[in-house]
């Protein structure tokens, strides 16, 4: 039997009620003749209530006692899945990670999964089970203690069943309906795809875009399996929602698929540097060892010997990078002052049509510079382009680039 | 290093502050000497929910997902045990039953532990861990799917492991500060006793009284397990609660220990049924196909060749009794009526002194008779006397009852 993945996150399965119309929607795919692997997440709040009574409880927790307690929303999910199948006279059971096993590594609440022994579940398949439920996010390290995967975690798990199980495809069921060219709530010209390649679905989500967890993108890219996001809350045909595949399988697309924004930016400046060789890597090497994720860099022209080093970063970690830059204030870096900008934000265009199509950077600097929108700092890849600018214009920039770049039309 | 078995209960572990005084008494316990292991049940509230899920999702459950859902309970509170213990500086980790394992028959939902292998929790404690918090009430089946031990399970799990461990002690915390001579709420002058003999506990708790799960006391007599139980909202010395233990270690005891009642009894009586040999055994053998638990049983004295058969059963399974008994009216039970009554209840005097003194049944009828009570049917045990009399009499039998016997007065 060909074996379909099918995930299903917390508002999917938030009570009794949704867990019914989820289970309908597996017993539809059943009919059609598949072997199911569901991976279901945690009723959604419950991991939450479990998260906040362990950080009440020690602040500085052992991972591998938040692994424990936090990965039993899942488990109750799983139960309760499995016999609202059976009431369907659908015949499932429930996994937990270490029943399958999952195998991960001993990283705990950020765990990696290693290998997803297919046996076990096989051989229910084999003697009639139509559906297994699993318990998402979590797994069993080395030394036999749970792990888990860090949140959302249960993307990647799902993804990681579709590799290990060979399935034809790995369905996310989710509150959206697929993916978007932006984000609906500030552009409403915004259109669902119905196919995006994973090149730009990893930069969408590594960009800010929640539909999918990025690591579960990298996983679904690197082992070429089929992803489809798609809403548990319609009824849904075997086209609904968006493919996220192999950029050959997408025949016409437009130069640019989307346009991303995240407002959790902040700029920091190092004015007056002295510009010599290894003075970026005396900072950035701080900043890493102090666990700061740097993400854009521009250092300016010099002049007479010194120069301006500016770089964005997570708003949530500046406080952790002035104190880094301060210790090297007066050793190693002699600079003069430190600039923290809080009210910027990134917006982003990306598209692999980028690869081929020269001049998407250039019409991208036009637009914002007809709206009156200055450029701070601009980053580059294949197939993106990203510029920081004040946030008050996050949304005009939003619309002014879907627009210019008519996403609203299908290529 | 001596083992000490600590065992606490919904009600003692319901909330973080709870929990944090409990890792208080264990912390007392480890500054003396002893490796711990503590046994948790869920927070009070958390496991009803959890089977108010199943039940609603599905009235006829698979037993084994059941028990899937249900055990998440405990895992939760035996994570949070372990790290409020650590946040203490008391070297600590989390055991769920299949970590353990505590290996079980595949009976779920009412599985009897089978064996636990001390191996892995010795190895941490040689490693220098000081507490071993294990989740309660659950288990592995060979098959390696989770099983629980049915409600009040976790104190048959304390049990199990004070006998797996040699433990010096197994010390169940609860909400009340030890075992009484009758329920203090319908009686003032209950007095609660420093030692009672197994055999009386498990009468008691077989009787309703709600300390102790049967099973446990059962298990902990014939593995000679010392059972204290005492309360986990007082500072508590070690001569606290009430000690379970072997009669020989009981110097001084009145005759009667306690008296105990149970309100959810019923009466039925089959009239004029032919007495002809086999007649009880087509009775009760129906009956106990139809899943009814028969308490006492009077077979009147024959005239002219039919007799009255009455019993006790419990009060929710008198349905199941009368759609029994009437199944076989017509065929071989010829019977004129069956009457049943809801209004009675059980009152029982337990001791083992009845078994060295003569006379205690003839002066708990005389009490009863000089109250004015009728009593319906009696049953007697070695070391216990029941009688069923109307439910209206049953505060009055059991003050009357621990006046006559003197049991405010310790022996």
């Amino acid at each position: 039997m060909p074996v379909l993945v099918m995930k299903f996150g917390g508002t999917s399965v938030a009570n009794l009620d949704r867990i019914k119309r989820a289970a309908k929607r597996i017993g539809v795919e059943v009919a059609k003749g598949y072997d199911v692997i569901v991976i279901v997440s945690a009723m959604s709040g419950k991991t939450n209530e479990l998260v906040g009574w362990v950080n009440e409880t020690s602040p500085l927790f052992d991972a591998r006692e938040y692994d424990a307690v936090v990965s039993s929303g899942e488990n109750v999910t799983a139960g309760l899945m499995a016999l609202t199948l059976q009431e369907m006279n659908v015949p499932a059971r429930s996994w937990q990670g270490w029943q399958v096993p999952v195998m991960t590594t001993s990283a705990h609440s950020q765990a990696r999964i290693e290998d997803i022994p297919p046996a076990n579940i096989m051989a229910k398949f084999d003697e009639g089970m139509k559906v297994a439920v699993v318990a998402g996010f979590q797994g069993i390290s080395p030394e036999g203690r749970i792990t888990t995967l860090g949140r959302g975690g249960s993307d990647t798990t799902a993804v990681a069943f579709a590799a290990a199980f060979g399935a034809e495809r790995c369905d996310i069921y989710t509150d959206v309906d697929g993916v978007y060219t932006t984000d609906p709530r500030i552009c409403e010209k915004a259109r669902k795809l119905d196919k995006i390649a994973f090149e730009e679905m990893l930069e969408l989500a590594s960009l800010g875009a929640k539909v999918l967890q990025t690591r579960s993108v990298e996983l679904a890219m690197r082992y070429k399996v089929k992803l489809r996001v798609l809403s548990s809350f319609e009824e849904q045909s075997d086209e609904a929602g968006t493919l996220v595949c192999d950029e050959e399988e997408i025949m016409e697309s437009n130069v640019v698929s989307g346009v991303a924004y995240s407002r959790d930016e902040a700029k920091m400046t190092l004015v007056s540097v002295a510009d010599r060789p290894g003075i970026a890597s005396i900072i950035f090497g701080k900043l890493s060892d102090a666990g700061v994720n740097v993400d854009m860099i521009v250092q300016n022209i010099s002049d007479e010997g010194r120069t301006d080093m500016t770089f964005s970063l997570p708003t949530d970690q500046v406080g952790r990078a002035e104190k880094a830059m301060n210790e090297i204030k007066g050793q190693e870096l002699n600079y003069e002052e430190l600039v923290t900008d809080l009210d910027v934000c990134k917006v982003s265009v990306v598209g692999i049509g980028m690869r081929s199509q020269s001049g998407v950077a250039a019409k991208m600097f036009k637009v914002l510079s007809d709206e009156g929108i200055n450029i701070k700092v601009i980053t580059t890849s294949e197939i993106k382009i990203s510029v920081l600018v004040d946030r008050k214009y996050m949304e005009l920039a939003v619309q002014a680039l879907h627009d210019a770049f008519e996403l609203e039309k299908a290529a």
